[in-house]
C-alpha cells in the first residue's frame, strides 16, 4: 500500500465525477430528500470527489432547490447540474449552480441513430447544430462545460467525431462518451476513445470522460478500459446505484486503481478509508440494501471465515487478501457504550462516527440512546448510527408516532392501537389487519388518509443477537412520487410504524415542492 | 435475438461449469441442506449447464452425501467433485461421483510463491511432483479430470507452464487457471491464457478454463477476456455468490455472450429464459438477497420507469433495452387465484411455476393456500412460491410452530406465548423480551435450549400492498455450523417464529451429519 502511495506522484491523475445524486437518484425507488442529498454531498466533498453532479435542475422545483443548496454548501468539489439541449433547460441549470465556488453545466444530447430517429425525431444535421447551440449557451453562463453524447457507444463513428469536434469548438471543456445502455465490452470502449481522440483535431482541448452502465456486468472494466484509451474523468455512483443494473461503482474503481496501480498507473483523489461510510450512508438514505458479496463494501467482501482460506490467512494475510479492510474504512464492530455512559461520552462517540448534531437533535438522540441502553445488553456503533440516522431523517416530520400497542399471532384478529401526534394534536385509533403490520398501517391510514400504495417493506436487524434493534424501510408511491421512509427501534412493530409515518411525511413534503414529471430523466 | 440464434452454428461452444454448490456454498452463511442442493442441481441440469460442481466430498460427511446424491440424480450434466492433492482426498471424491452418468474429478494445488511458501510450506519442485501424482491418481478413477492451479494469476509464468504441462501429461483433460484473489484485469488475464497455450507443448490436449472472483468488480470482464485468450470453459455461480465479493455471475456471462454475439462469437448451451428462476431459487435457499440493480436478475434490471427513458421506451424499445425481460424469464407479476380456486387449478399453477410436489406436500400447501386466500385480497404467483418454498424447506422438520400470540408496542413488556410441536409433543411457554421478536426467540429458546447465536434477521414483503405475506430469514451459527432458516406468513411475528424454528431444525440435522472442519474450503 505504502509503495503505491510513494509512486503516486508519477501517475496520471483521473478525476472522479460522482453522479449518485443525479443518475443514482434516477433509479426507481432511490429518491432522496433535500436533507439526505445534502448529507451525501457533504460526505462526497469531504472524501475528495472532484465533481459532484447534484441533480437535473429543470426536472422539478425540488431538483432545482437541491442543486442550488448543494452548490452553496460544497467546499472543494466542482458542483455540476444536468441539462438537455434546450435554452431554458440550460439557463435553469446555470441558475441552480450559480452559488457554487466552482460551477459546471453538463449538457447532453443523443447521437445514436436509434435515439435520434425515435427519441429526438431529428435528422443528424439538426442534432449537430444543437450541439453547437447548447454548448455555446452553457459557456455563456460558466467556463466549465461538459457535453455528453448520449448513447455514444451505439453512435456512428464519423458522426460522433463531428459532434465532439463541434462541442469542443463551442467551448466544451469535458467530453463524456457514455455507454448509456451498458452494451459495450472493454476493448471496444477503449478503442472508441482512442479513435475519437486521434481523429478529432481539437481533442487535446478537452478532458474525455467515461460513463458506464452495468447491464452486462462490465461497467467497472469498461470504465478502466476507457481510461486506458485516454479518458481522464470517471463518472460513477456510490454502491453502483443507477438506472436498471446501475452505474460503475465508485468504490470498486477507486480500489482497483489503488490495488492495481502497477497495471493502471492512475490516481484518484478519493480518500479510500471513507468508502464504507459513503456506502452505508447512500444505502441508508435510498434504502437500497448492499448485497452481501458486493465488492469492497459488501458484508462478505472481507469475510475469510471459511476453511482453507482462514487457514491461509492465519499463515499469511496476503494469501487471500489483496487489500485490507481498514484501507476502505471497515473496522471491527465495537462494543461502545452502556447505560452508564454520559452525555459527553455520547457526544464524543457521535463525533467519531462522523456526525455533528445541533443541540436539540443531540438531546433527542441522547434520550433515545439512554432508553436503548436500558433495554439492550450491548450497544454497538451500528446501533447508535441507526438511532441517529432515524433522528436526523425524521426530525422535521409533521406526523410522529406517540404510542402503539399490537396484538399478533396465529389466533387471528391481529390488531393495533395507535396514537399519532399530528401537527401537535394527539389522536388515537384502533384497527385490525391481515398481520400486525397491516393492522398498524391500517390504523395510520385511518388517522392520516392518503392514496399511496406500499411498494416495499423490509426489516433487518442492525446488529447481531436477538435483542438487536430493527431497522424498517417502507417505500410508498403516489402517482409520480416515490418515497422511502425508515424507522429504527428494538420493537419491530414500533419501527414499522415509524417507517411508514416517515414515508408519509416525505410524501407530504414532496406534494408541497412538486414532483418530477415524466420524460425528465436522462440516459447519460 | 433471432439473428444471434441463427448465427449460433458458426460460433465456438464454451462450456458452462457451475460451482454454486461448491464455491458459492463456501461463502459465510450460504450453506444449503441436501434437499436444497438437489433442487438447485436439478434446475442447473435442466437449464443446460455443462458441468455441475456439486461439492468437496472430503470436507464432511454432509458434503460427501450431497455430491453422491446429486451424481445419481443429474441427467445430462457432468457431475464434478473437488479434491486437494492428497490421495485419500482424491479417492473420496471418486467414490462420491461414482454414481454419475458422466463423472469428473477436479483436483487442485496452489502454484503462486505466496501460497506455496505460507500455505503449503513446500518448495516448487515438490508442488510440481504433486501435480503429476494428483492427476495420475484421479485419472486412475475417471477419464475426465480437471486440474486447477490455485492463485494462477499470481504464479510465476515459467513455473505455471511447467505445472500445466505436467498436469496434461498426467492426463488432465481440463486445465483451470483461476484468479483466486480477484486481482486480475482483463487484458492481463487474456494474455496469461495466450502465453500458457503458446508455450506449453501439449496444451492442445486440454480444454482451458477461467474462474474469476469479483474483488475489484471485474469478474465478468475477466471471464470473457479469458475466453478471448483461448479458454473454452467458464466457472461461475448463480447470482455471483462465492467467497468474499463472489464469483463471476452465470447469468451475466450467459447474457453477455448472447447480446454481444457480434463481438464475442461464443455460444453457451444455457437456456436463458430459466435464468430468473435459477436466481430466485438460489436466493431463496441461501437467503442471500439479490440487490435491486444486480445486472440481469435484479428487480430494477428491466425497470425503465423513469422519465426520459420511459418516454424513449414508448417510442422504440431498443432506445434503452439491449435485451427483453422475457429473454431471461422475467414475466409480469400476475394476479393468479382467489379463495374460490380449486385444488386442480392450484396444482396446475404449481406446475406452471416449476414445482412438482408429492401428494402430501401438495395437500399441505393447498390447505395453506386456502387460508391465505381467505385473508389476502390478491394472491400472486410470488405468494404461492413463498408458501410452497416454505412448505418444501420445512417439510421434514422435527420442531414445528403450532400456535403463537404476541403483544408488542411502545408500552414495554413485549411478550410471546408459544406452542411448539416437538417430535409430536405439544409444549407451551410464555416469555418476554426486548421487542416482540426477542420475546418469540426467547420463548423458543426456553422450549428448545441451544447455544446458537443469531447472526442475521431480515424480513421482506413477498408482494406489494400492506397485506402482503412477510418472508423472514434467520441465520444462526453454532461453532463451525452456520444455517439459515426461512418462514413465510401474512403475520410477520408468525413468520419470524417459523424461520427461527426452521434454522434450529437445520442445525440439529447438521449436528447429526457432522459439520465441515476448518481448513476445508478451496480457493479455486
Amino acid at each position: 500500500m505504502s509503495q503505491t502511495q510513494q509512486a503516486s506522484s508519477n501517475k496520471d491523475r483521473v478525476l472522479i465525477f460522482d453522479t449518485t445524486l443525479r443518475d443514482g437518484e434516477q433509479c426507481p425507488g432511490a429518491s432522496m430528500t433535500l436533507e439526505e442529498k445534502l448529507e451525501v454531498a457533504e460526505l462526497l466533498d469531504e472524501m475528495g470527489v472532484d465533481i459532484i453532479e447534484a441533480g437535473f435542475p429543470i426536472a422539478s422545483d425540488g431538483d432545482f432547490e437541491s442543486v442550488a443548496e448543494i452548490a452553496k454548501r460544497v467546499k472543494n468539489a466542482v458542483v455540476c447540474g444536468l441539462s438537455r439541449a434546450a435554452p431554458n433547460d440550460i439557463d435553469r441549470c446555470a441558475e441552480a449552480v450559480r452559488g457554487a465556488k466552482r460551477a459546471r453545466i453538463h449538457t447532453f444530447i443523443s447521437t445514436s441513430p436509434v435515439h435520434m430517429k425515435y427519441k429526438l425525431q431529428k435528422e443528424p444535421h439538426q442534432v449537430l447544430e444543437l450541439v453547437t447551440q447548447q454548448v455555446t449557451r452553457a459557456r455563456g453562463h460558466v467556463g466549465d462545460v461538459e457535453w455528453s453524447a448520449e448513447d455514444a457507444t451505439r453512435t456512428e463513428m464519423d458522426f460522433l467525431c463531428r459532434c465532439v469536434e463541434a462541442a469542443i469548438k463551442a467551448g466544451a471543456t469535458t467530453i463524456n462518451l457514455p455507454d448509456t445502455v451498458g452494451y459495450s465490452v472493454p476493448e471496444e470502449y477503449a478503442q472508441m476513445f482512442r479513435t475519437v481522440r486521434e481523429r478529432v483535431p481539437n481533442s487535446d482541448k478537452a478532458v474525455f470522460s467515461v460513463h458506464c452502465h452495468n447491464d452486462l456486468g462490465m461497467a467497472v472494466a469498461n470504465t478502466l478500459a476507457g481510461i486506458a484509451g485516454g479518458a481522464r474523468q470517471i463518472e460513477c455512483t456510490v454502491n453502483g446505484i443507477g438506472e436498471r443494473a446501475g452505474n460503475a461503482s465508485l468504490e470498486e474503481i477507486v480500489m482497483a486503481l489503488k490495488v492495481r496501480g502497477d497495471a493502471m498507473p492512475y490516481d484518484s483523489g478519493v480518500e479510500a478509508t471513507m468508502l464504507m461510510r459513503a456506502s452505508k450512508l447512500v444505502s441508508a438514505v435510498t434504502s437500497f440494501p448492499v448485497q452481501y458479496n458486493k465488492a469492497i463494501v459488501g458484508r462478505n467482501a472481507f469475510a475469510h471465515e471459511s476453511g482453507i482460506h482462514q487457514d491461509g490467512m492465519l499463515k499469511h494475510t496476503q494469501t487471500y487478501e489483496i487489500m485490507t479492510p481498514e484501507s476502505v474504512g471497515v473496522s471491527k464492530t465495537s462494543l461502545v457504550m452502556g447505560k452508564h455512559s454520559g452525555r459527553h461520552a455520547f457526544k464524543e462517540k457521535l463525533k467519531d462516527l462522523g456526525y455533528s448534531l445541533g443541540e436539540n437533535a443531540l438531546n433527542d438522540a441522547f434520550t433515545r440512546f439512554k432508553a436503548l441502553a436500558d433495554r439492550k445488553k450491548h450497544v454497538y456503533d451500528e446501533d447508535i448510527e441507526a438511532l441517529v440516522d432515524d433522528e436526523i431523517l425524521n426530525a422535521h416530520d409533521r406526523i410522529k408516532v406517540v404510542a402503539l400497542t399490537v396484538i399478533a399471532g396465529t389466533m387471528g384478529h391481529q390488531s393495533a392501537t395507535l396514537t399519532l401526534d399530528m401537527d401537535g394534536q394527539h389522536i388515537t385509533t384502533q384497527s385490525t389487519g391481515n398481520g400486525p403490520v397491516d393492522a398498524i398501517f391500517n390504523a395510520i391510514h385511518k388517522l392520516a388518509p392518503h392514496t399511496a400504495t406500499l411498494d416495499l417493506y423490509q426489516v433487518h436487524a442492525v446488529t447481531e443477537g436477538t435483542d438487536a434493534q430493527a431497522e424498517v424501510s417502507v417505500r410508498l408511491s403516489e402517482g409520480d412520487a416515490v418515497v422511502t421512509g425508515k424507522g429504527a427501534d428494538p420493537d419491530t412493530m414500533v419501527a414499522s410504524a415509524r417507517a411508514y409515518v416517515s414515508a408519509l411525511n416525505k410524501l407530504m413534503a414532496k406534494r408541497g415542492r412538486g414532483g418530477r414529471p415524466a420524460a425528465m430523466n436522462a440516459g447519460v
